[in-house]
């Protein structure tokens, strides 16, 4: 356990993880080149395996220096980050599941958050500025909601590629949120009920203004600390 | 009297109250499934019967529990907009306004912003930041409508679909504030009127300058409280 | 001049002033309906010329009041402003320059922000905030004009339709940085020339940055004050 | 070197520079009109050769004002800036490299800004807020990677005109985050996988996201200062 503490607290410890997500990242998108796969990809598939192993290794170690208590690994929020993209690393990357394997691969990537200190400070930074907004999202979520049920009722017939559906409808409303090319939902609503541009125009304005106003929230809450 | 305030004041009654509006939320976006409507079509029809009835025993109970002065319930504007909500469920389903009443089933959902505090809080701030913009949005309605009647006269004949009367030149204008394909409806001007980019560009940099500010007026105006 | 500037001082002649400039706004308006124009156009002609003929009054009341000094009148720039759209007034409807007069009617309504002391001071707080934009605005023009330059030696022969004059180009350019369908014109141009995205993808990111920059600083200068 | 150093200090020296800068800007501007180019395209020539000679002189003196020490002209960025600009300039005008030449002459403009101190201090600032954004910049690249190298895996099949390669990925992505378009490549990609849309919608929140709190920490920096 004492030797295993060391090597956590060496620096040159953290430079080899990194190294290694690092390599896993250029090793999966070399993938992503025909021509590279077809020559290296045993190669690939051969440093991605040592890759995982490597990882499977750091987690043991890291759950070793917490000596009789390795369950203290998990205490750490970015351990269990780590945790769970090992674990689902495991799945076998043939069969029914190729293609979610392969994801998985990409995510490892996401562990250089983990690896860097600054980046770690960064996303607990950024992850401690939402719960200030959740009731912001809760108000835009309601809102979300009653538009969608509305324009579901209003232009399931007259627009069905935008309205079939409550979820195409609510994908259709985030779409506006955006200023997407809304207007086009909009002529095409307008042909059949000339007074739809309420519909639109109102959510557009309240959108807009709800999300101003989450923004300077979060503006004014980073402003207070 | 006595009794009304007391179930008023306890915590269960709205707790009840917001699970009632949760369940009307719940059955109104059902409806939105044809299967669902096809085989549960009388049950929903059922609750949405039981719901009003709630809603119109908190109604009273609520007034019940100002005693001999019932008309102070409409003190508070967030009971005015219940009442609203409540009264105008009161269009029957059937008949011609069916798809009114439709609509406003669908708009009971909000009654969840007067239920829970947090909510009503939230957007008593965003309310109240309305009247700072009252000068910034008397502004931009001068340049709109100068700019509608301008866009009526310069363009109705060129491009009818997008300035043939002054609410839709309107129209465009909000398209145009927005940056959504508002090139598409200059390039159309341009083709008969080689100078109309002056006018769209001015517009677009107007516009973008005149919100800017409103944006930042209204942060500053948080600032200071 | 005394009893001028007692008038002028009255609140009675600013309100029938601003009354005058919103008759004339809705007259302007009402001329936007054909069916109004054929059965009302020579009624709107008189109310037109009336306008006129106060507006001229007036300006002459408000000279009279400096006494013998009339020129003081134009020491105020919102004066001036008035002053030039009466001027401008006194086009000939008929004629050659009919669309510019017509212009120039629906321009009057602009003189609401004059004749309101809430609109005139937002406008000049506006204005004030122009200088602090000076340097970034002419930085902002630097690269726009060696963008708009350079896009034109570049792209001009594959992509005419928004590369084929240096205006045109500098259209382009503004269009890309509101940031509508500028991968169309990137699309169009990367197919003759694949490393057209580093002009593209580049300009963006520098116009919305120096964008950024631009809000952040009327923000901190508005903050100052 | 006493001479150089008081010729260095003239103000007329700095502005006989910008003089020579503008008319370079303006040279290069009409050489966009093919019927200048026919009839005085040998005398912007001749211009173009005058400017590079004087801006080499330029350089010289500067040189020459650090008395025996001439490499300390280095020290300032904004001499090794210039400095780059006039020797890419040295490219022959004609052979192959004919365009790039051509680019270099519209590059010259950005002299401009190190001639003006004002735009010198304002270029300062703003790179100086750089360093501030480096690691959100890099959390951002680590997102851009995950959901390039994702986005090809799941897409290249069914939309190889947007995810064809990593490069033409990521070119994607970028587009996705001005909101250009971004729906017309997700209902391309749901039409084959129905749930594209959780990429596509997760990559515009967790991107707009990011690039709020990005333009809250450059505020914020601002702030502090
Ligand atoms: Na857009
Ligand atoms: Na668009």
């Amino acid at each position: 356990a004492e030797v295993c503490r060391r090597i956590v607290a060496a620096p040159l410890f953290n430079q080899v993880i990194i190294g290694l997500i690092i390599l896993n990242g250029v090793a999966v998108g070399l993938e992503t080149s025909a021509w590279i796969t077809e020559r290296f990809g045993s190669m690939l598939h051969g440093i991605n395996q040592l890759i995982l192993a490597a990882f499977v290794v750091e987690a043991l170690v890291k759950m070793a220096a917490h000596g009789n208590r390795p369950w203290r690994y998990f205490a750490s929020g970015w351990n269990c980050f780590d945790f769970s993209i090992i674990a689902l690393s495991l799945i076998p990357a043939a069969g029914p599941l190729a293609t979610l394997a392969r994801l998985v691969r990409v995510l490892r990537v996401l562990r250089l958050v983990s690896a860097f200190p600054e980046l770690r400070l960064l996303v607990d930074t950024l992850l401690r500025s939402l719960p200030s907004m959740f009731h912001i999202a809760l108000l835009m979520g309601i809102i979300f909601y009653i538009y969608g049920v509305a324009g579901y009722f209003l232009f399931h017939e007259i627009d069905p590629t935008h309205w079939r559906s409550l979820p195409i409808a609510l994908l259709s409303l985030f779409r506006i949120v955006t200023f997407e090319d809304w207007t086009d939902i909009m002529y095409t609503a307008m042909e059949a009920m000339p007074w739809a541009w309420v519909y639109f125009v109102s959510f557009v304005v309240m959108g807009a203004f709800v999300m101003i106003n989450l923004f300077i929230g979060v503006v004014l809450n980073n402003l207070e600390e």
